[in-house]
């Protein structure tokens, strides 16, 4: 078996330790809310931490592509969420798994939408479950609540046969927050939304059952979560410098990074060159407006401790450039040493590996594949 | 068959033929200049992509990982540069391709490096081929033409057994010009350090037959390439917008795209959603800093023409939020519709598929594998 020091460069790696610490937290606090947990698997898309969040005691899972659906289907689990408005020339690949026997539900946010689900359901003899998605904070997706079309989608579905399961929102918009007051304002705002679209559909004599709304910066915000069933969060299993700035998490608690190798230098520049380039990153500078821009980046020591005053400033496709006013750079950080890169965001730095390096209290390694592609 | 028209989105769609019209381009204009071309792979990382360059008269490649090295030797390729700084922990994998019969040539710019290279080969009885890293733009990495380690790091090479092939340089920062003098000085200035370079280590009594030089920006403004051998160039197979910033391509040369599926609108905004976000897209934002900002990409008509005044401004995971100020967005982009997003930055876009779709001039559709992480 491979273990820490031996693995090559550049490689995902997952505190395993830190990770079920963090899966922990959260089914505890959902738990107290007593609100079911229904984690977004977009984050790692690997059935190993997925499975670890379903026996913390998450209750179906959402996912952001038919591929993890089927992915996760295969592998045992039921119930899950496509989270993304279900687009027409897909319902085909969703019928086919729900003939399988995957409670897949689906989303939609229009009237369009809500028809093509209702015809092709008809046309196939099918009765899909089918959630409406509310636009809680204006930042994506979703229909507002005082939006006649709600109504009007929640009649077309059930009155064309399909199963309305309920509602589902997620204020992506508290990413741009960062103190605890706006983001226990946001989380308010998210929850009363889907509630109240979930009471106006109700009113209507129409079903309604369930409230899902979500995201790790919310529920970790959240004091009261009246009238909602369920919560979708994601990133919360590994965290990441984004979600540090946002304030809702704690350095010790990132826990997937990049292990990295120093391959060159550029000393008078003060410049480190390391194995991680974007490709390894990602491009993703999720940081660059808040409070605090880690570059592409925090840079660490192999064993983890932050190196204060090191900037990933720069990122090529296989080259990543670390600048910093330390002297003698070449023999602090020789050839062949290696850091270790905290990602600004963990979904997108994850997605450039085909595979985790899981790495646990002793050193040991374990691979854990990881989900690519659509 | 899959045709264009039965395609799943998001998909990464080759334009085969503009394909081989770049190919082309670039291979004559190499021919033309009396040099080799050693194209990067990078971009690709597509077999049949890497044929068709092979067809087209190239000779040898360049890699960015030693994954693509073996990749391609299996799949018939010996002649292979691998233009990333040697890393001693990786030396054990270039040498077991080595033994295997593929003729994997590495590159240093350090005497550490040198040094690690000469003594795994003395230990294990084998003489690599080694490129010494010129830095001919002060963008990355290597050494300058006038540092006296170049001859240091030379002489270690050649006294300690190693074959050393040459000098190697890249001129990354030709990615930040957009006019034609400005480009030409910096091919020109590209040329002459690594020219200068060779004969500095030729003058010591050194051997340096090989100078390797090459960006598709300097590749494609150089008018005179005299002293050097070949060029590695990557981009050019596909072209992208940061290309067509920099001015050396035009827009019916841009030979992938990405296709997606509209799933649905906020119309008072604007917005039209669609399913290629980040996820598809890549978070590569390459000309956010150049002449024109195209946002996550240019939108086009589903058949390839420019939609003007359409800007793709925001990216989810799988949510792309495309924003115009026509009218009537829901009759002039139903959801269903689709449409196509030329990208950035085509390494990296591409980087996110695990296949492209490549469609012939009669719309056929070819899938062609794409080579994924380490």
């Amino acid at each position: 078996m491979q273990t820490f020091q031996t693995l090559d460069t550049p490689a995902a790696i997952i505190d395993i330790p830190r990770m079920h610490r963090n899966i922990q937290r959260m089914q505890q606090r959902m738990d107290t809310l007593g609100v079911r947990l229904r984690p977004h698997v977009k984050t790692s898309k690997c059935l190993a931490v997925i499975d670890a969040q379903r026996a913390a005691g998450a209750q179906g899972i959402t996912v952001s592509t038919l591929k993890e659906a089927g992915h996760c289907f295969a592998h045992g689990i039921n119930d899950i969420l496509y989270g993304v408005a279900m687009a027409p020339g897909k319902l085909q690949q969703a019928f086919e798994l729900r003939v399988k026997g995957c409670r897949l539900s689906i989303v939609t946010d229009s009237l369009v939408g809500a028809e093509a689900i209702v015809s092709f359901g008809r046309e196939h003899g099918h009765r899909f479950e089918v959630w409406i998605e509310i636009d809680s904070d204006g930042h994506r997706s979703g229909l507002k609540v005082d939006d006649p079309t709600l109504l009007h989608v929640a009649r077309t579905l059930h009155e064309g046969g399909m199963q309305l399961l309920g509602v589902m929102t997620h204020a992506g918009s508290s990413y741009e927050l960062d103190n605890p007051e706006a983001l226990q304002a946001m989380a308010e705002q998210e929850r009363r939304a889907c509630v109240v679209a979930a009471e106006t559909i109700r009113a209507q004599g129409l079903p309604c059952p369930e409230v899902s709304i979500g995201s790790t910066p919310t529920a970790l915000s959240a004091t009261d979560l009246e009238g909602v069933t369920e919560v979708r969060a994601g990133v919360y299993v590994f965290f990441d410098l984004v979600m540090l700035n946002v304030g809702i998490c704690e350095p010790d608690e990132l826990a997937l990074s990049v292990l990295t190798t120093v391959i060159g230098h550029q000393e008078e520049k003060g410049w480190i060159i390391t194995d991680a380039g974007w490709m390894a990153m990602s491009r993703d500078r999720g940081t660059q407006k808040q409070k605090r821009d880690f570059g592409y980046g925090q840079v660490c020591t192999e064993s983890g401790e932050w190196v204060e005053g090191a900037v990933f400033e720069g990122a090529n496709q296989e080259h990543g450039i670390v600048s910093t006013s330390e002297a003698d750079i070449t023999r602090r950080y020789p050839i062949g040493s290696r850091l270790r890169i905290l990602p600004n965001h963990a979904c997108a730095t994850g997605a450039q590996f085909p595979e985790y390096q899981a790495v646990d209290a002793e050193g040991r390694v374990q691979v854990w594949g990881r989900l690519h592609g659509w």
